[in-house]
């Protein structure tokens, strides 16, 4: 939360309602984030609490992120005192109009006695099924005011098995696309046993919030993100099998490239809705006397030259280093293609992508996560543009003296704008012979950033790894010290 | 700007248009304030580049802020390609209901032919008279497609003259409420002329952005903040004469206080409407005969004792420092109504006060005013949570080697919530008797922000003052030497 004066009656209340745990963030960015985080991990909505429109304005892009992966958030926004609204005070705006931004499902408390019920039945319907960002706007004298009206809890709907028939999936091209909550472990299981019996591909959609990722199980691979990559990956699918999923597209759209990744005349067939309950779907279809298809883990070691560090050898540590059912908050952006076959030769953890799209995401969830988890470690791979939109997460990662390791992938550009400037054709030039003011916009170096310092800023104890030697010595300490910790790799 | 994908070829662009200057924020909501900051400098519009709805959400917060000052700014969105939007993507989203919480002028580029047109409009548009906060989307595929559409650039409109009656300033009782544009040198010289010759009460409304200040010049104080200070000083207002400003409102509303801050009774009378010239309007009515009344400026000795630093002793360094056509960008928040007296008696000044009340304008604002008004001293008064909402501003500054002192008063409280909190009522007991977990949501300390870290990892020198003398040596020679500067007031 990071509340304001209409909320001070909320954040008066905590103290007398000892279910409720108050978690400061120093920017509503963090807020929506670490909800998203805490959700991922449990499955269960967290709440926030912001201040009227424009602090529900910093929270947008995270929400957003939610939204595309249907986590569930509770989102409650403070509003002015209702009779105050009439004369357009300072901080007066549509409230209503930012909150649809993110999500369909809006109400405005309409007194004290409707608070209680219209905070419940926002409860429920974030839940869902599939989970929704539920917005609650609550004006301030509604919450100063005395009700004496009760309350009654809504239980929140289970999702429901499919209703449809279960398509063929022994035809020749079959593949079943995982997404929503149907790409954890019990789910992936299931789904390894059916593509054993069956021959199916199984293949894990974009944007899902939580994956069961590493060795020692069955593994699923996930539709790449460029469409060089994801064209060929489903070239050979006649029919592709959604689980809580939809057909892939391309994240950006570019000149002579098509927006939809599937093959030409692929099947799409919606077996699992949005929803429904894919887990148990799965596990309906999977014989149990089938064998789980393991990826046998393999010892991995952790390379200790004194070279420059590279993603290679940074993947090789994470994977010698990170232990079984770990944490994984990913916003590796440029960096990731490289170091994800690294993540799925570690001990099997819980894996946490980007969703949405808008940078500003990794920070917050992991710093989420380790609150819902709280035993586990959680390790935030972030690449440096993206830290720094909502680096402010830092700060709560040290006040709740949680156990995050953040690793800062610090190669001082937006690379991935380099990629996407050359790919676009843009510059026409290829991705060397930018100009120098649009190379501006890309370079995030001159001056460099200092991430040891801006971690003990915000005092989380910070060291830089420039060769393998410190990274692996470095990320094996950070295993095994409680509290957070940020490793600043530099990757030039 | 901070671009993505989707405004590769605008940046691509800066390269073969020399008139456009490019500078890179690592966070969108430095990009709004700043263009904030440079329009309240130059009275003319600056641009934004942003991406798609998340980006657009990431800076609504200040462009909120700029909205009910008046601030002009184009504000350019970059949207998927038009094919692209069919698909869902994780980064589509309704671009125009984020653009519409801030602002009633929002186009979309309807083809590669109408998008210099739709740019030279929305121009146009935020011009105002008064100033807009103007957007404009861009699909992709309308800057990579080609075009020889002529552009017609449309002469940006001029306020003009009110037309109504000049209200009689001599009634007893009469106060004339300057807004909008109307409180810069010009016409707070001819406003002090009127009240010489009329004996009207000259005053400034909240939420203006940009303010004459300092000693040597006609002083008019600003409506206070609070209700219990604005409510005794408007009490003897009969007739309240607005020159683009409104009737006074208390920021917020409390139990058993009104929302409108003038007496029962009193007349409320629109000179000058928003939009139009409050400026040359008070400079028809002004006699050049009568002298302008001065407050004569006075020599300030800053203090050098080594107890701990107060804000009275910041006050007096402050004062004695600042050089002459300083621009101070003021976030202070609490710590306002003790320092403003001092700064008062400084060197004449511009005064750039918050305006929409959503924190982190302070730091963005400097930035866009340094980098419209070079060879001018920017100062920003930042309050330690404030500062912590778009401090990435601070790598700006260090790139673009600006001129700006910056100064966090670091009392490591929401310290204006301790005021807030006893105002409501919500805590029931007095503000000191806040419970723990309430206390947690309002104290950001433990841990300490560290701001000489935080300021060097973003490439800005910094330096800490914890006593008087230590304050004003670091204030002095930070007005003398070039390049951005942070300075940390620690206020315990």
């Amino acid at each position: 939360m990071n509340p304001g004066t209409s909320e001070m009656h909320f954040v008066a209340a905590l103290d007398r309602v000892p279910g409720m745990r108050g978690v400061l963030c120093l920017f509503e960015g963090v807020c929506s984030g670490a909800a998203d985080g805490y959700a991922r991990a449990t499955g269960r909505p967290a709440a926030t609490l912001l201040h009227l429109g424009p602090g529900l304005g910093n929270g947008l892009a995270n929400f957003h992120n939610a939204r595309k992966a249907r986590t569930p958030i509770v989102s409650i926004v403070g509003e002015h005192a209702t009779a105050h609204l009439k004369v357009d005070a300072p901080l007066t705006s549509d409230i209503q109009a930012f909150a649809r931004t993110v999500s369909n499902c809006v109400r405005t408390a309409a007194s004290a006695d409707d608070l209680g019920q219209a905070a419940a039945a926002t409860v429920a319907d974030a839940w869902g099924p599939p989970g929704q960002i539920a917005m609650l706007i609550v004006p301030a004298d509604h919450s100063w005011s005395q009700t004496a009206q009760p309350v009654v809890i809504r239980e929140p709907r289970r999702p429901a098995l499919p209703t449809g028939p279960v398509p063929d999936l022994r035809r020749p091209g079959t593949a079943i696309l995982l997404g929503g909550t149907a790409a954890h472990p019990r789910a992936l299981a299931a789904a390894g046993r059916i593509s054993a019996a069956t021959g199916a591909r199984i293949m894990i959609a974009r944007g899902v919030g939580c994956i069961a990722w590493g060795a020692g199980r069955f593994h699923a691979p996930q539709v790449p993100y460029f469409p060089e990559g994801a064209l060929p990956f489903l070239a050979g699918v006649k029919h592709l099998v959604l689980v809580e999923s939809e057909q892939p597209v391309s994240f950006f759209a570019y000149p002579d490239t098509p927006s939809y990744m599937t093959p030409e005349g692929c099947e799409i067939v919606t077996w699992v809705k949005r929803g429904e309950d894919g887990t148990a779907a799965l596990e309906a279809l999977a014989d149990p006397g089938v064998p789980v298809p393991i990826t046998p883990r393999q010892a991995v070691e952790a390379p200790c030259d004194d070279g420059p560090l590279t993603l290679d050898s940074l993947g090789l540590a994470l994977a010698a280093y990170l232990p079984e059912n770990a944490v994984v908050s990913d916003e590796m952006v440029s960096s990731g293609p490289k170091v994800l076959p690294y993540l799925a030769q570690a001990a099997p953890h819980d894996w946490m992508p980007v969703t949405g799209g808008s940078i500003g995401q990794g920070l917050p969830v992991a710093l989420g996560a380790a609150i819902a988890a709280p035993g586990r470690r959680v390790v935030a791979l972030e690449a440096d543009g993206s830290a720094m939109y909502t680096f402010q997460a830092l700060w709560t990662m040290a006040r709740e003296k949680l156990d995050i390791t953040v690793v800062v992938f610090a190669n001082r550009r937006y690379r991935i704008l380099d990629i996407e400037m050359q790919r676009t054709g843009a510059n026409g030039l290829g991705a060397i012979a930018l100009g120098p003011a649009a190379n501006d916009m890309i370079d995030i170096g001159r001056p460099d950033l200092d991430w040891v310092k801006l971690s003990e800023g915000c005092g989380v104890p910070a060291t830089r790894a420039a060769t393998s030697r410190e990274f692996s010595s470095q990320f094996r300490d950070a295993m095994n010290e409680p509290g957070p910790r940020l490793i600043e790799a530099l990757l030039l």
